[in-house]
């Protein structure tokens, strides 16, 4: 009665063993080894728990999680073997703790499944995950309120459908990112939230036999709640969805940063530098000068997209509880969480290195009619409609860009051919300046509101 | 000097009209009409916050505010005409408050620009929504937990990998999916609380020159914040994704129901029996009923998913501030909210129709060594170590299957052919109730843990 | 034994007739309708066959056919009434063809089933819908093709990570365009074969035990082979998710395509001009002409994309054969069709419209260092390995852009500090006119090239 | 002016070098390195016609092409020392080739760049993909008509909405999976004729100043066509998009062959045995055999949606030409193809295993009415409309319902309550063999149009 052939975790009830090709291609341990860390944790406090609980003794709990520790230390030092037979990360480490320490191994098993471990291992690891990212996060967005502060009088044009629409201050462009990726930030911690639930006690599917005692391993692993329902428990991937869908948004945020970032370093906008250290050049154009970090990004969206849509098709339609699809969740979660992490390093490192050039970016917001609506707003204040002003600065306009002239570089005499409303006084109105300063209520560009914004952001960052 | 032929809203710079197939594809009024309430609410809000600001007198506030009530009841009369050539909701409603109030009709556009008008709109208009979602998830929430009481005790087998693993109770089965549900809550929760921030006051994109008070519309809309940036105000579209994220995970949930539901009303489950007021037959052949509904629900969750995938693409890459690609968010949402709430509607409708048929679900119980693990558990409490009883399981297993008997059909000196530790007590262990309630924790499947969970989702929901 | 309260098509065998909301939920007709025409035709194909096969007499055959014909012209009078109790436009048009004919018109249905008709009729009109985008793609691509002759000795800077990398023709770069549509082009008329395939036939699932004879109204009905299995005629969707991905692929080249007309219309390229009739303007920014047709095809990309993820997580994971699920796949399939061909319509009219600023292109091109390979090149030729000449023009660009002067602004003396192989000839090879015409092999952006490929277009355009 | 600390293929014009983190961020090595054997024969077919072109000797070729040989055979003997500092696979080998062969080495890339050399790699490589794909699905398609001729006759239920239908054969069904196979085969033809142009002669952009002679490289590397335009062949993706959806919708098909074999194993079915070499165990229930191939392969769909998904959003938007973010086209690419290789793998393994359970196939295709179509049928050959023999034998199924009996149950007398059209001849009709052998037209049911297809299917095989 030899299970020699079979597979040693649960080869009993087999005639003959998984085909070689099968057995690679259903085994795991080559990505979810990536977990160990996190596999041992959450043994170590069921050894722990199952002490309490009366089912180990303290010298059984000692033995495991010392033995634990070791195999820990084994893996760090790259001298544990990792066998493919053994499926996954879970059997290779069992294994390798009953090789150990003989027949109390074994027991580590008892009252929880691969199941449940395998979700609280995941959930562990993501946890861990989400606080890195979040560190990265606040890294870049303490470098955005820097530079928007430093660059709270720089005057540029403000672009909708990138065409030259009204002078903005480029603080307060900085800032728009700012706030995006705040609510990315929200949005994580929201995610955060309902991966700290622990499924550990679920066991296969409906929970076990065993006096187990869920609120001692929920509390030594830190986690906030305990899953509520064991079926639930083991096929829940929520939480894995949650977090591609909170990572997609980050990293669309990223690519439309990342669109003006290649734009503005275009020798057709040359807004700003970026230091060559985040450059690329050409094997074959010597001339060459490219902004990687910002296009690779901007690339790298379409893999967390991707990863996305990955797991909502691969828990569409599946019936409860566990089945073997869900083993496909790791890979495009891991790699979901790396690019998002990646991604926020390069900017976090990056950002403060941009170099605005302020007098092209000034010229740029002089050109296009940028006040345009100034006009307009000026004749509202003589008591006109407003829908009549902006037909009357239209006609203006037109005879602006047959003429070639800007509006400040209209005469009054030809200023006032389209409204004898227009006088002198004009002209405040149509300087860069005077644009951006009148937009001074909360969320405005002027200036001021600027410093307001960043000493806002400020408080928002220590507050975390 | 005539507009007749250009764009009233736009067109004193044009030189020639908008080519007319170009005026179609352009246009949005076919779909953002329906916006037309919250467009209303978002005017009369706008026009009353400028008579505070002193821009607006009270008597133009009030003509403005009765003006826009008397087209929301033309709209809803039906009498009011959409035209195309007006573009959108906006101009439509503005250019009948003109025509009905003249100039003063066009006084109402101070201040703002269609850009954060239409943000505006459509958050009040996804706040509802999600209102009225929730009504339908909650009503959906007590229907399961009112049968999952009833069926506490019900015994069915669970399954993983669609094969029998251990007997469940249907009730645990049921709270499985309100668990899901009440994730979708939260996440919704979440979500509401960003669409609820008001973009309104950005302007075109950098604010604008009128002392606007922005807390005073925050306040007549209900919002709960005021955007801190107008360049993000009027080109963030996170809310549409978050909620369509959001909806992918709550339809991929129904589409795991579904799944189920029509599992179990095949001849080969038979579990169930869903109403015929539910189902549908089929035109050819006369025996069909067939669980339409379950079905349509589980295929439509590809329309939400596609939803997700197409805002995501919308917005990769663009640069601020607003663009015009930006007009293609409606429809994606729309579809996706219409979806899940009528999706969440029929199955709040159909659940507690749902009629177990539990003499059928007891005996797949029975069948297929569902109490395989309750004997593993047996010898452990007899001293072996876990890995060697689910051993020596598998082989009597093995033996079960080659001879046609299920474990509680062998004889003692059978069971101890694989263990001498199994005695005459190992059949308690083997019946279904044994294995059910033996899982007695918080989460496992046991009818009192049953109860129990159901008594905490009627606090939970009593709470919202 | 009257079936008055329940559905007339299948109620038989129910107790209870379907809920309203239910009957709404379920219906189809108020999308499905859309596909009249072509039911229609294929339900005269089968009621011809059915005569050949004997089923129906001539006399049979001619009322129903006549009949039909006059159901038509109802429809699109707009005097049919279209019922959501008769679920979808088969069930809609048949009740009306019974109404007209009496028992007759029941005879019809004989043979087929609703899922073989509607697969049926979703491929006739898909093969429509293909031929008419052929149609627009063809106009387009006669669009780029003449252009690219105009503007055959056009110079403009070629980019690579929009950064300014060597002088092409604008005639080549739009060339690249027609390339991408080329390619389209391929994949619809490979689609449209597996598309025109006929189902009809299959029945319900299994065939039918009439006598029916498919190649009848294979050849009726222009198809170009019988489905080879009924239970994949009903189900299959492959075509639908195929055209959708062909038109995703399409939908991608525009998106590029509207991306560089976007950047071109800028203040900062300034490469093009559009005409007014295809921009629209602000209702705020007097001075705005956006190039809305662009930015719009850009933006509903996306919603092709989102169709074709619904349709593929449609049909992920059904079961044979038919299901309810199916009736999910028109809306994403009409859109996405209507989609692309609104696109490709409103790209085709704007391309002849684009006039070039010819002027601006060759400023540009002269800036940044563009024929930096040809000087490499050439050092090349005087016998250095390319790497070596590589990062000597390297040395001159930092020389360069340290200095404010081009390439070509160097003195002799100046370009000789970098390798002593470098001489008079060279400034021959540092002009623009020198660079495009030296890349002068198929493929390459040399004028000659440019009218060859233009040749070459003009002949593939004229073998469709 | 020493280039050491920047990158050594174009360091020339920078002030200092890349970023620790940034190098690694942008490096491609890591996955691109798997290109490497179709790297070299680009390499030795571009050198090959650099001698035909006059640009390197006999003798340098020759020390290029054995240079390269051995370099590949390092690379496959582990020697090779593969640095992240040379970016990617290009770079890494043209190093090595320079540290042999010294000047020779740098010619090398005389008239390409690394944007054409990638593009024609990527190509190279996914053809021999798409040719190992081919044969794999040429096994499974085989082995499906293999078990279709053997289960010719075998009777099962045939489902729509997974109720009972109609009884079909099981070799019917069969072949529904082989048909979704053919489609897929010939996507993939169709894709190759796509991928298999070559873009080599592009250059960086717009083709070289060399003179290169496109038609022997493309001859050289068995390429059918060259590239066009040299601007669309370095940014062109559609190859690896296109590749990306035809794996998708072969997946889906999987997913639907997969979840039919899970339903089929599991208890309630049981239609079939999967030998366990397909299966795995669960750690916890001994009594487990999990279908884990197929619940794998469907699980690993969304993966390869995912990559299509993720392919298309990284080619939104882009402007010509090259762009860093088409090096993210490499690893969702690899990953469809590698996924869909292994499941194409699996499942032509596993498929001549498959060992149907006939006599419970018969038993469950005799239950549910089955037949109910096959009475409505007999009552139209007695005159009846068909939809009135529909109805007519709904009220029967009705009645069996309550009463417990199948149509074929009762008793002569009692189908006459329902029509006195029906005889004694209507038990034929009823019978499972009458059912299916009725359906005996092309595409139908009857095992002679299976025997039929399996020919045709043959065939069809045997010419690819």
């Amino acid at each position: 009665m030899s299970s020699e052939k079979t597979n040693q975790s649960w080869g009993g009830r087999f005639s003959e063993p998984v085909d070689a090709f099968v057995a690679r291609f259903t085994a795991s341990v080559d990505f979810d080894k990536r977990l160990y860390r996190h596999d041992i944790l959450g043994s170590q406090a069921h050894a722990r728990m199952l002490t309490q609980a009366g089912v180990l003794s303290e010298a059984e709990r000692d033995a495991i999680v010392a033995g634990l520790d070791e195999i820990r230390r084994e893996i760090e030092a790259g001298t544990f073997e990792w066998r493919v037979d053994l499926e996954d990360v879970h059997m290779n480490i069992e294994a390798r703790l009953t090789e150990r320490l003989g027949v109390v191994g074994k027991k580590l098993h008892t009252g929880r499944s691969r199941n449940d471990q395998v979700a609280t291992d995941i959930r562990l690891w993501l946890r861990d995950e989400i606080d890195a990212i979040l560190v990265e996060l606040n890294r870049l967005q303490a470098g955005l309120l820097q530079l928007a502060e430093t660059e709270a009088d720089t005057i540029m044009p403000g672009f909708t459908h990138l065409q030259t629409a009204q002078p903005v201050t480029f603080g307060h462009h900085l800032l728009a990112w700012f706030e995006m990726l705040s609510r990315d930030h929200e949005r994580l911690v929201d995610c955060r939230k309902r991966v700290n639930r622990m499924p550990l006690g679920s066991a296969a599917l409906a929970g076990t036999t065993y006096p187990i005692q869920r609120q001692v391993t929920c509390e030594l692993l830190g986690f906030e709640a305990i899953g509520g329902n064991s079926l639930d428990g083991v096929s829940d991937r929520d939480f894995a969805i949650e977090f591609c869908a909170a990572a997609s948004l980050a990293m669309m945020h990223l690519s439309r940063f990342s669109e003006e970032l290649v734009l503005w370093t275009s020798a057709q906008f040359q807004f700003i530098d970026l230091p060559d250290r985040f450059c690329t050049g050409s094997s074959i154009m010597p001339q060459k000068k490219n902004p990687d970090v910002p296009e690779l990004v901007r690339g790298k969206t379409g893999r967390v997209f991707g990863a996305l849509t990955g797991l909502l098709t691969l828990m569409k339609g599946q019936p409860l509880a566990y089945n073997k699809d869900n083993q496909e969740d790791k890979e495009p979660l891991f790699d979901a969480a790396d690019t998002l992490r990646d991604s926020l390093r390069a900017f976090a490192d990056m950002v403060p290195a941009i170099k605005p050039k302020r007098e092209i970016m000034r010229e740029a917001a002089r050109r296009g009619f940028s006040t345009a609506t100034d006009l307009a707003d000026y004749l509202v204040r003589k008591g006109l409609p407003f829908r009549d002003c902006h037909e009357i600065v239209g006609h203006a306009v037109k005879y602006g860009v047959d003429s070639g002239k800007d509006l400040a570089e209209m005469s009054l005499d030809e200023l006032r051919r389209f409204s004898d409303q227009i006088e002198q006084d004009v002209f405040a109105v149509l300087t860069l300046e005077g644009s951006v300063n009148a937009r001074d209520h909360i969320g405005g560009t002027a200036p001021a509101q600027v410093r307001a914004a960043v000493k806002r952001g400020r408080e928002l960052l220590a507050k975390r």
